[in-house]
Formats: structure tokens, C-alpha cells, sequence
């Protein structure tokens, strides 16, 4: 069985945007009013925008279930206020949700959180129950900058966060740590602040000593961790400068990595530096890179090609990458395929 | 000959540090007073930070000459008014400038600019000309975010910073892309802001079309490019959705990286995806990563190790690694080396 712990409904019908886009302008002017309830997608729109999209190219590439979330760059936290988060965030997991509904087979979901800059991130609690316990989602997405690219908020060690983690404790779910939209000029949505955001998120790891006050917390990195693997004497190195434990015991018993990096070089660096039990599986397909790569005739983001060329893994590791750790990293997963016999 | 294309003065005598705190503590108390005139740092106490740091070093590990420049945490533009980076950067590089003529075989400088943030870039050429004119000065470190973490200026591609740029072109140096230190809270300032702004000032360069305008300006990125070459899977794929040549043509006869990787899997990966024209080394000895690797027995950042060691490199390869690159990117210094019959 093979996972994919990295996907987003990035092929919503145009409706989903167009509600946005009226949110957005009611902000500025009181006279129009974006009422969820007035947002109408069928299920037939759903099916579409999925079988001719994402399950096509799943079928294609050969990957069975994808953990589903919404459109990362969309969640734009920035704009408005909680309750603009709140209203568009209920609708995107719905959306999710309904995904996973049509498709059970193929897609389970995990949560946007309606986060706000400056907002108490405990405001994002009962969206969050209400997807775990009503929508059967395996885990969340946190973005550490609802800024969009200022960076307001605390380091992800700072107690700010710690209400979100007692309830991913609760639950035992992972967050994968997802930024948005940049609205800060200097930096590329999906060339910059995404992998700027996974080596921040590492970083401050690193400095702080979250897992010993969270053992069973677990993140995940997404982007194939940003900068980190190629970089990772530069990291073991920072963190015994400050007398931190090797990584391995420090952050790796609650850290991962999907393997979202879109050729073979990064994908043999990947497997060769991080152990085999802290890698998943992942391709953000349909995501930021759709295009086919003319060096080697593939999509970019056909990531299951480069798992299963690169000389670092064996048959029972790639086991592990594909369905092993992903099953271990989100227990609810694990738990729904086991009450479907798999 | 072996040229180290990224070493910072580091371990200035403790009188140096002293009068940047009194600097400092003059921005708010008036009656303070910093005079440059008052900063006493002997030729002895030069040679001596450097015969025991970095030339111990260099002589240990095999080195010839290092392009040196002032200690790139401590530029910390964010700090005052241009006056205040004004007066600190001229003493800065003036100590640089001290270092070459105490060790003319060792050592040529590369200038920090008096970067202010919200400051028109062209307030910082007559300290570039002084240091190119006077100080016989190679390079400069040009940071694109002088806000030290808040990222408040336009990109690179951006007009604002054309004024420098003409005067790179004019005396034909190139510059490193180098942040200093972060005052956000968000980013560790050599764990996640110097790897950041890399990543962040080559997609802006991918965004933009700037070598059109200076066909002949060049960039080093340092820290090995940050994410980029783990990425460049992602980068290319990148460029092809915004219909931009290859990065080889849009970017590489302009653009370079440094090889401050402190690990072989990076350096492997490095020297496997980016062109070897485009590879330099360097190992910002003594930077941020000071210890020995456990794994290995020698330092983190004793990158001519790796650089031998590599698989992807011929003799010749090696040659343009160590030597030939730099003389072609820093043409000022294959100049001053070919003055003395180098």
C-alpha cells in the first residue's frame, strides 16, 4: 500500500474561490456578506475536479490513499480577522471531508486550522475537534507564520502554542508545520517561504526542548525538510554548540520528513542522511511543480519514481517510507485502514 | 593553490566588540560618545587573532588565501542609522584592510557595506569605492535584508538596488548575498536566516530578469546555495511554470555557490547538480560551526575534505573548485595574484 501524507485539494471547484473572493471584499465593504450557507458545490463537482485531477494521476503513478488537506497556499491566514479564518477554514475542511467521503478508499483528511496573526491559537480548537471527531481527520496542518511571511508569532517551542499540542496529544495526531501564502514581497510562495518555513521550524527545534515537555509530539516537515537534510552537519554541528543531544535523540524520535524534494539527487541526499523510520512518503501532487521535467521525461512531482531508484533504501525500508511510517506517525490512520482490513 | 572565498574576521581583538557596545549604548544616552578615533587595535594584537585562528587553520587544513571580510553577524545593519553602520563598517573594513597588508599572502579583503534598512543602497558606494580603490578590496557581502529578519526591502531584482549594482559592474567585483544578524525572534540567526536568505535571494533572481539588465554582474550565494541544490528539482520546475529559460541561461553564468556544506552527503549532492563553473570553495572558517563531527573525526566545517573526497569532481574539476572559479568570478583577485606572479 502506498501513502501519500502530503496532499491538498488544490483542484476545488471555481466556486470555493469565488466565495473566497467575495469574503475577501466583504472585509472592505460591510454592503456584501459572504454567508457560507450560500456556497453550493455538488457532489458531482467534487467527483470531478478529483477523478480527472489528483485519483487520475494517483492511478497513474500507482499511490492508494492520499491524506488530504486543504489548499495550503489558500489558507492565507493573514487576511481578516478569527472569524474570517473560522468561516473559510469550516468550509475548506468540509470540503475535505466531503472528498474523503466520496472517496474512502482514496483519501482521508487533515485539518486547516483557522488561525489569525496574534490570535490565541487555543480560538482553533474546536474546528480542529470537530474534524477529528466528526470527519475521522489523522492530523493538522500549523503554520508557524499566519503572518503570510512576517513572522509575528513565537518560535513553535514558546508555551503560545502549547493548547494546540495538548489536543494533538489528546488525539494523538501530527501536525505537519505548513505556512501559506507570502504576502511579504521578498519572498516566492512555494520557491521561498515554504522552504524557509521548514528550516525555521527545524531550527527552532532545535534551540528549544519541546519534546520533553510533549515526548509524544510529532511534527512533520514537509518539502522534504526544507534546507535541513542537505545541510545536516551544519545542524548536528549548531546543536552541539549548544549542548544540545544528537539529533537523533534531541528532535528525531518526533520529527519527520516527506519526501516532497522533485529529483533523484535530493531524494538519494534525503534517504542517505535522515534514518529510514523518520522518512514519508509524499509528492503535494497536484501542488506548486505540475510540469514534466525534460531531463528525465517524468513529472517533477512524481516523487514515487525517486524512492524507488535511489540506491540507499531496501525492500523492507521502502516498505517503511511508503506505508510503515506513515501508519506509526498517524495512529488514526493506521487505526481507520485496520477497521477496513488493511 | 586553494582560495577560501567566504572567511569572516571573526575573532577581532575584544577592543573591537567593546567599542561597537559603547556604539550602541550611545544611540540612547547622548552622553556616550563612540569615536572611530578612539578604537586602539595593534598591528600585534592583529597578527595575533589571526596567526592563532584563521592561519593556524589555513596552514593545518592546506589552505592558501582567504577572501576576508568583516564578521557577517556583527555587520547588523539593523542597528541605528546609516551614520551608525557608516561609522561601524568603515572600522570594520579598515581592520580587514590591516589584515591583508599583515598577511599580503594570506588574505584579501571584501568589503561590508553601511547598509541602514529603508536607505537608498547608493549612500553605501563612496565606503565601496574606498575599499576597492584604497584597500585593494575584491568583493563585497551585500545583504538583502538589512531589517535583520523582517525582510522589508524590495528583492534584489528590485531597481532599488541598481545604483550598487553599477558600480559592481563598473569595477567588475561581484557580491556575496549575505544576511547578518536576526533580531527575529523566528530565526536562529546561522540555523535558519543566513540558510533562508539564501534560498530567498535565488528565487528572487528566478523571478526576475536582472541579468538582462547586467549581463555581466555576478552573485556567489554561500552556505552552498542554501535549499537550492537539494532542490533544484523544485527551482527548475519553478522557472519552467513562469516560462523562464534554464536556469543554466537564466541564472548560471551569473549566479554561483560557495561550499560551505558540512557534511560530505551535502557537498556530494552539491558538486553532483550544480555545474562545476559555478562551484567555489569555501568554508567560513571560523564561523558557526567550530567543532568536530563526531561521525568523522574532523571539523564540521573543514569543507576541503569533502571537496577531495567527492566522487564527482576530476583533477581538473578540483583545479576550477579550488582555484580556477575563483580567479574568473573575483577578477580583482586573479589581477592582485597575477601582480605578484601567482
Amino acid at each position: 500500500m502506498i501513502i501519500d501524507v502530503h496532499g491538498h485539494y488544490t483542484t476545488a471547484p471555481a466556486a470555493l474561490g469565488a466565495w473566497r473572493d467575495l469574503q475577501i471584499a466583504a472585509l472592505k465593504d460591510p454592503s456584501l456578506c459572504a454567508d457560507p450557507k450560500a456556497l453550493r458545490i455538488s457532489d458531482d463537482e467534487i467527483r470531478e475536479s478529483i477523478e480527472t485531477n489528483q485519483l487520475a494521476k494517483m492511478r497513474e503513478r500507482g499511490s492508494d490513499l492520499t491524506i488530504f488537506s486543504p489548499r495550503a497556499s489558500f489558507m492565507a491566514h493573514h487576511i481578516g480577522d478569527f472569524n474570517t479564518s473560522a468561516a473559510w477554514a469550516a468550509i475548506c475542511n468540509e470540503l475535505c471531508h466531503r472528498v474523503s467521503q466520496l472517496f474512502p478508499d482514496h483519501f482521508i483528511g487533515a485539518a486547516m486550522l483557522p488561525q489569525s496573526p496574534g490570535v490565541d491559537p487555543r480560538t482553533c480548537i474546536p474546528e480542529l475537534r470537530k474534524c477529528v471527531e466528526q470527519y475521522g481527520f489523522v492530523g493538522i496542518n500549523l503554520n508557524p507564520d499566519p503572518s503570510g511571511g512576517h513572522w509575528k508569532e513565537p518560535p513553535l517551542t514558546d508555551r503560545w502554542w502549547y493548547p494546540i499540542y495538548e489536543v494533538m496529544v489528546e488525539y494523538d495526531i501530527p501536525a505537519m508545520i505548513h505556512v501559506s501564502t507570502s504576502c511579504n514581497a521578498c519572498f516566492h510562495t512555494t520557491g521561498a517561504h515554504y522552504l524557509n518555513a521548514d528550516t525555521t521550524a527545524f531550527m527552532q527545534l532545535i534551540q528549544g526542548d519541546l519534546f520533553k515537555d510533549f515526548p509524544t509530539l510529532k511534527f512533520l516537515i514537509p518539502h522534504g525538510g526544507g534546507a535541513v537534510p542537505y545541510h545536516w552537519g551544519r545542524f548536528r554541528g549548531l546543536a552541539q554548540e549548544m549542548k544540545k543531544p544528537l539529533l537523533k535523540d534531541h528532535l528525531l524520535n518526533n520529527v519527520f520528513f516527506d519526501t516532497c524534494v522533485y529529483h533523484q539527487p535530493g531524494i538519494d541526499l534525503l534517504t542517505q542522511v535522515i534514518p529510514v523510520d523518520n522518512i514519508l512518503f509524499a509528492s503535494e501532487m497536484i501542488g506548486a511543480v505540475r510540469g514534466i521535467d525534460p531531463e528525465t521525461g517524468h513529472h517533477y512531482d512524481d516523487t514515487k519514481r525517486y524512492i524507488l531508484a535511489t540506491p540507499h533504501l531496501t525492500e523492507e525500508q521502502r516498505f517503511k517510507v511508503f506505508e510503515g511510517n506513515a501508519r506509526r506517525v498517524f495512529p488514526r490512520l493506521d487505526a481507520a485502514l485496520k477497521a477496513k482490513g488493511l
